[in-house]
């Protein structure tokens, strides 16, 4: 096979993670390898993903980083140093102009590598990419690169992103159990975990009792519907046993009849300006059991700080992301164009992990849920099984470099 | 002056912070010192304050905590081990009962020191109990020793546990600064920070920009009345720079004629079961910047992890409070009865500080808020005097250790 030579380019796509920067780390350190063999020229960054593209928003990527100690500080930096979007590109059928301009730019930049970090949306841009390329006879290896903390994409073993995002829900969770249990009184706390499809990111909450045993007493996935009487007998069980119950539960949730629990219990609310709010499932639960038990209860939404979150980053997450990165590169180097970037999980007493790449048609808009081994029969907790797949994600701490206090980010 | 041999007993009160713990640390250093000098022979600790005393709910802390690395342990554990409570006591004349029972049990556990951890309902406590004591010739030193991330005790120049609860709200607005600056879309978001009748932790969020320079673009205390028409109006003033809009606002801002923003804004909300919803402040905002502009909005309450997150811990808070803890130990021995720690600031040109005690009755039920010249003149910001005096409260890292991917805790 000959080498193709030219340039390559980069971009970031859909929510921000903890460890998107370490996996462009990887391209960085991926692309100046394969400089130094003559084979790509430049990296650019394109911002806001394929938009910045399309505007010609680029950085050089090879003169900003060309030292390790800019690299390593990237690999520790939250969310998207070259920003994002959440364009969703249609087929070149539908927007032939949009293609045309892509190819126009791909020839002016000498782009033969194109790399793309993100969720579905964006390995569905990479399909589209990679078999319009073709059909142009214009060659190009397009490599998909994923990053979700939702741990939902098919084929692979888990998604970079997620054991950071698992990392922070764990050791959130267990501060979280050692401040309502300092009270003699009967309290309920729900903490809603993100995560609409798929309850990974919710099941790993469990994972807050591996120091010291203590993990949220119930844990409500959308894998499983949703039963008010059975959530309110639960609780009830676990009071027989001590007075603070915490209950982490996904916001994606749903009743047996697939409305989403925070839609609400009783009809629609409304707010002060007369509109329809769809409340958080942490909040409509709050009510239903301050309506049920009358105890005292909090609901805590996560919110943003599970996914950008980098100085509690998982450094088996941080190192695998980077090493996707630099996988991505070598894909292409070797032929590869369509395809996904994917971790595997070996066979054997000690977690390891190699990796491979996928056919993006096997990927793209599948979602992998949880499976229902990982789930207690009561539907209420995670098995033995769960904690033993989800525990290596999250070993190994992170020491980002603090300036006057607060880490240090790098900023492009 | 004599020196007064006998027991101590430590308890801990109202609500949990990161450093609570480490003023335990303290008081056990301290008593383990006194006890090697023959003068306090068992520290005690009360399960869940005043309460578990009166329940006879003790632990031996001089047994448990013979070890050095046991305490250092409990230094870097959130919350508080012994449990806490929120009793406010009543006057020995109202509860007449409950002081005799108190004096029979510091008679039958030969308690001469009693050492109280808490905010302002245990300031008072303190007070009512070295007055009653007094009354009752049973001498025993009382003391107080402050925590509250609230940073709102007279007297002293900052409370412990306050510098760790701002270097959590720092960091994590930094992280949600890097991930809301992602998008080139406009989108106002929302962080509610915990502070009912003093801005401080809020004004706190400023330091997110003590590396990398960025900061909250707007920030609103209790201190000042709130105008819904400028809050609009400097929101638009910031879209002119850039399109994501980042605010830091404390539960407790109040309109001008003096109701809680919480409280809404058109009217009471209605939830699904017809009660009266308080909701938080950012949530009633959320729906006002929805309307008046029609961007994309995200309120984000930090709620509970900002006052337990023990992993993010200021390094320069946990020494103080630890050094509290000995203090009061001293300050006891030392034959003072009826005061609270203080934390004093020294002139210089660096930051340095040194430890007294103050009268409780000047401290007790008075509230410091944050000084005018700590506030910007369109009441949106802090000044840089503010941000002299908060950034060497959260100097400094904690690096507790990791077993399984989650920081250890102690649990008594």
């Amino acid at each position: 096979m000959d080498i193709l030579r030219g340039n390559a380019v980069v971009g970031q796509s859909g929510g921000p993670t903890a460890a998107i920067n370490a996996t462009l780390a990887g391209v960085i350190r991926g692309a100046g390898e394969a400089r130094e063999k003559g084979i790509i020229h430049t990296l650019y960054g394109m911002r806001n993903g394929i938009e910045g593209f399309l505007g010609e928003n680029l950085v050089n990527l090879s003169e900003l980083f060309n030292k390790e100690s800019q690299i390593s500080k990237l690999e520790l930096t939250p969310a998207a140093a070259l920003g994002s979007c959440r364009k969703k590109m249609k087929s070149p059928e539908d927007e032939p102009e949009t293609y045309k301009k892509l190819l126009t730019l791909f020839k002016k930049y000498d782009i033969r590598y194109f790399f793309y970090i993100g969720g579905n949306d964006s390995m569905d841009t990479v399909l589209k990419l990679s078999k319009y390329a073709a059909s142009q006879d214009y060659e190009m290896r397009v490599i998909g690169i994923p990053k979700t903390i939702d741990n939902d994409l098919m084929v692979t073993d888990h998604t970079p992103g997620f054991g950071s995002a698992a990392k922070y829900v764990a050791i959130t969770m267990q501060e979280i159990l050692r401040d309502v249990s300092v009270y003699t009184t009967k309290a309920v706390t729900l903490v809603e975990v993100m995560g609409r499809d798929a309850g990974w990111l919710t099941a790993a909450s469990v994972l807050s009792g591996l120091s010291d045993g203590g993990s949220p007493d119930l844990i409500y996935l959308p894998e499983v519907p949703f039963d008010p009487d059975a959530f309110i007998a639960s609780i009830e069980e676990v009071q027989k046993d001590h007075p603070a119950v915490l209950i982490a539960l996904s916001e994606g949730i749903k009743f047996p009849d697939g409305r989403y629990v925070g839609e609400g219990l009783g009809g629609r609310k409304v707010d002060a300006f007369g509109h329809v709010a769809l409340s958080g499932a942490a909040r409509v639960l709050e009510q239903l059991v301050k309506e049920k038990l009358g105890c005292k209860v909090r609901s805590i939404e996560l919110n943003l700080p599970q996914r950008c979150a980098g100085h509690l980053a998982s450094r088996t997450d941080i190192f695998e992301s980077v090493t996707v990165g630099r996988a991505a590169v070598q894909s292409a180097i070797n032929g590869e164009t369509g395809v996904m970037i994917t971790i595997n999980r070996a066979d054997g007493p000690y977690y390891s992990v190699y990796y491979g790449s996928a056919d993006i048609s096997t990927i793209a808009n599948g979602v992998k849920q949880v499976p229902s081994e990982y789930i207690n029969d009561k539907g209420n907790g995670v098995t033995d099984e769960c904690i033993e797949y989800l525990a290596p994600l999250i070993q190994g701490e992170v020491y980002p470099d603090f300036e006057n206090g607060v880490p240090v980010h790098i900023i492009i």
